[in-house]
């Protein structure tokens, strides 16, 4: 029995529960999914500031279940404090958005991202995970997550002329981001003229893959594991991972 | 009942057997690998030529299995021909040194690549996948698989001063490529400072993860399935293929 | 008048003064150094964890002191969130190791940054500002800032090998990064073959050069100001601006 | 007299003519074009798989020639190989692709590709020589070779707003990839902004260029001669290259 | 006092006064600006040949004021002479663009550049400054200095139109290149959605910054002080500069 | 009968000599070299400032050449002014370090650039040609010009050590940069492991090439010939040609 923390950073239950949905679709048989929701922060991370507050949110959150999960999947497109959270984490963390666009990488040679709104920060994103090489292009389109649930029907024929315009633009792949476009990679899949990829789903499986691998904790490199960090005004079990 | 077959690009099956056990320690239950051999090509890839020459072998080799397994594992260090066979097959197709970049990814920030020999065509083969900022160097060892065998004790000490040095140049995982250092990853493991990455396993996991997400083939982009590709003197079943 | 927060980015009040204390040295006349130190946080940043947890620390400080600035310079050599506290912050923000490579990039070719302890996120904040081709090399002592305390001529020495070993490797000047090397640029200027940088003295100076330009606040891009945005558990003064 | 080999990667034996004519056209006086077309493979490259298949079946090709040429220029829009051929023969070896794109970096600043069809492998071939940096953009016309030969005015209409385009777009010079294409650099040019870059008469300009030189054949590097190299299957004159 | 050196790099002197202007504009109390022209080379700078010229012309003038001004700005958008002038005067040079381009680096993500005319030079302009992954796109309007003068009303339409589309394109900011623009950031500004940034002013506040930081002379690297350097026909300022 | 101007950047008429047998000794039968100095400039290129007075004095060099050459060799190794030199001339311009690191590309996989003294500016001229994937690494050893006519043996021995630690660091080929290593690739190339490139060989086969070729000259793209430049105080003959 695995048990996967699928851990949102945004305070929103709904996008909680969404992603635990989506996660337990993906999950294989004896993978448990455990979703959790930060105590404070932004309510949607739609901006670097939102983003740099829910990334202290996520590690007081994920602090509380070191131990008790064999598995960390970060439920925000931004990938909010993913190599600290890697660091800080006794077991494997992958972020949805980085397990998105790995899964590209074995599915073709470029791949595009569509999300609703601003691109610039995925595209930092994907710089950040020195897959820039890798990335075709870009398409942020002009709805908002509102749009997806009032029109969903207007908005799906969006997102896949946004595919089509990515794919003319030479991508093998389309990785959907951000939580509003959770489960229209199933939906819009047989529609799409190639794969696309959700990035609660490809992130199970890789959880799911690093489990399996069973890699050893590292002890040296920049991500060996704390100890004896002090720090003021952290929840117990944040400071108490900060001393190692 | 997943099959994977795990395809050797050279012709000796003594490392075709130890690939195929690499492959069987790290699979899942439930998941059946099949080895293979080409029928023709070199003895070892150790040459730029050799490894044209067993891409084809390679192709040959997958398409007598086309239909008849879920995913592929191209058991060769060099990738050779990976990008021809995700196009040319129906199902996943994962390389060996792609699928552990790929994990090192998810476990640090920057990799570097040990292996015996030379390493300027993993350099070349690390920046066609598009890493290269992810690799922080490269180390050969002046020892020959020969050697391995010969005299495992003085190779394993080579192997783990060659990954202190990795290490020291920045990386947060190491690479071990090449058939000869299959087994090696899980040996040393407990002695490395950082996770060590066998090829195989990461393959078979990233294959069985693949599956798992159940993405469908594309229709377009550059990966698109061959239809009525004409061929003289080709396999009764890869020039099937070729046709579509 | 203009008035720079010196914000630091830890809980450690010396560090703050030692920071405050170079920022007075290199402002002009009419500048007036502000410091401040967070609430709550890290004692001290050296790790990926530490550095998000501090991100958020950093944002609720500046919010404090919106609007009663005209810049802010992060005291802090990892640039912690700082395109976050520039979409937030009504008036300038510059990074002391931004400020330090942007002038290295006026002063030679390529530049060198030498620091106590490991390199790699360095390697990255630099990757991230998108200055690595300016990048000729990183030097990580094997000393602590304790070390700098209690032997100052022994790391001195240390300090100046590294900066040779970078010039040696191309450096046309070196950043000094860390708290723990505040002043030493300017001690040990004179005994180095190029210019070394202070992270705090040229940031002070790029803001007071920032507040010179008068430069209007973006209405669109990705640092458009936010408004609207809701959020739980946040101070009342980083909610509010985050409220718009 | 010197003698180049102008091998053809796919069997048809008319684009071996088309080539040889374009070989003859611009070698110089003294220099004995020897057109020659492989045994087995696809009758023409336009996939990775039929790439990878041609790959052997020029190696083959080129080891039936050896020693009896003074150099060989790859008839094949995709440089099928060339670093293999190179390492594989004892006389220079140029690709016609790699040799447009050279001469285009002598003419100008960046240069765009313009063929009829998918790009993407020529952006992917384009980074493999590392002369990204150096390409403009692309082009992929909705044309077939058939449409070429059908409908040459409209098809020659549609290149020269492709070339419009590429310029717009930065390029100082366009390199016409595919054999389809052959001949119309000349046809073409004097219609066309800026040069357009065959690859056939680059590659024999450039492999002249190189017999002139008389470079010694390495005895180190990752393109040393092999030696002892094992194989099955294989023609008599490629298993005694590989032997060495 | 400071005094900064504001050379322009061709010889039409309406420009150098229309640069001295924005710089005064720019200056803080106490900067003086002193501008200059040189004795030969072309009108205007719009070519690589009529660059390179004023290359030469450059650092005659600049010589003939070497101890003279605490800094010199390049009044020419093409950083013409930049690194050379560096190293031959005694004192902070600063070139507009260079400046532009690293304030637009402290305001946002990417920024744009927007020109009259061709944009390839100044993209190989920012690529030489190591800033390419900095740089969202470059427009190049239809219109000549000529326009910009007789019609502004229709060419500031174009730059504002410009301006949208490389924010569209991702522009966090907007570089306005060429002296014909000087004056159109501070005059547009509050029209545009992101800021406008102009080579003058922004040279003038980092060389101030510059001043203000008291840098030594480096004594090694790339840009260590000239001595003994021979030469023939110079002028006499520049040949003693040469020999040091 | 072609005729090749080979065109010394500095005034030494010892070094032009010296390019001009080189020259002759790469020459086809029937290609005919005229060797030229500038009237001015520096005696030795090896400063920045240096290099940018060579390119004014190099322009004027070829203006009074305009229409009696097929081509141009830029005898000097930091290819001063290549560009604008393309631009200007109404025939083909190729530099010899351009042309070594192009056939280089050529002859293997990377590069490797050896030089007496400093290595930044080459490794900027390298960037700036978009050839850095291309260069392994660079060696400047500590030898003077003169040394390597004093003490040729010397010499040579520190050259051949640094041909090998190229060679160890993935070079394939290794560039001779500098008119005092002139002859050296032809003298070495017997005792180093890989082929020895000599700028002035390669850019004599390369312009030949290139004649042959017969490209027009382009009416579009930013080498477009310059018409109505307007100057003051420039020789005749270049005047004229920025007049067009």
């Amino acid at each position: 029995m695995m048990r996967i923390l699928v851990a949102n950073a945004n305070t929103t239950e709904a996008i909680t529960r969404l992603c635990a949905e989506a996660a337990r679709a993906a999950a294989a048989p004896g993978t448990d999914i455990l979703p959790a929701t930060p105590r404070f922060g932004p309510a949607v991370i739609s901006s670097r500031a939102e983003n740099v507050i829910a990334g202290h949110a996520l590690l007081e959150l994920l602090a509380d279940h070191a131990g008790q999960v064999q598995a960390v999947v970060l439920a925000v497109s931004h990938d909010t404090a993913l190599e600290a959270a890697r660091q800080l984490m006794p077991c494997p963390v992958v972020g949805m958005t980085e397990a998105a666009c790995l899964t590209a990488c074995m599915v073709g040679g470029r791949f595009g991202l569509l999300t609703l709104g601003g691109v610039e920060t995925y595209r930092e994103l994907i710089a950040r995970h020195g897959l820039s090489a890798r990335l075709s292009g870009l398409e942020g389109l002009a709805a908002t997550p509102q749009d997806a649930v009032a029109e969903p029907a207007r908005v799906e024929a969006m997102v896949l002329e946004g595919i089509a315009r990515l794919v003319e633009g030479g991508a093998d792949a389309v990785v959907l981001g951000g939580a509003a476009l959770a489960g229209m990679a199933a939906r819009l899949g047989p529609r799409a003229p190639v794969p696309l990829l959700d990035g609660i789903a490809c992130a199970v499986k890789l959880a799911e893959a690093l489990v399996g691998l069973g890699l050893p904790r590292p002890r040296g490199g920049s991500l060996a594991p704390l100890s004896g960090r002090q720090s003021t005004g952290l929840s117990p079990a944040l400071a108490a991972l900060l001393r190692g």
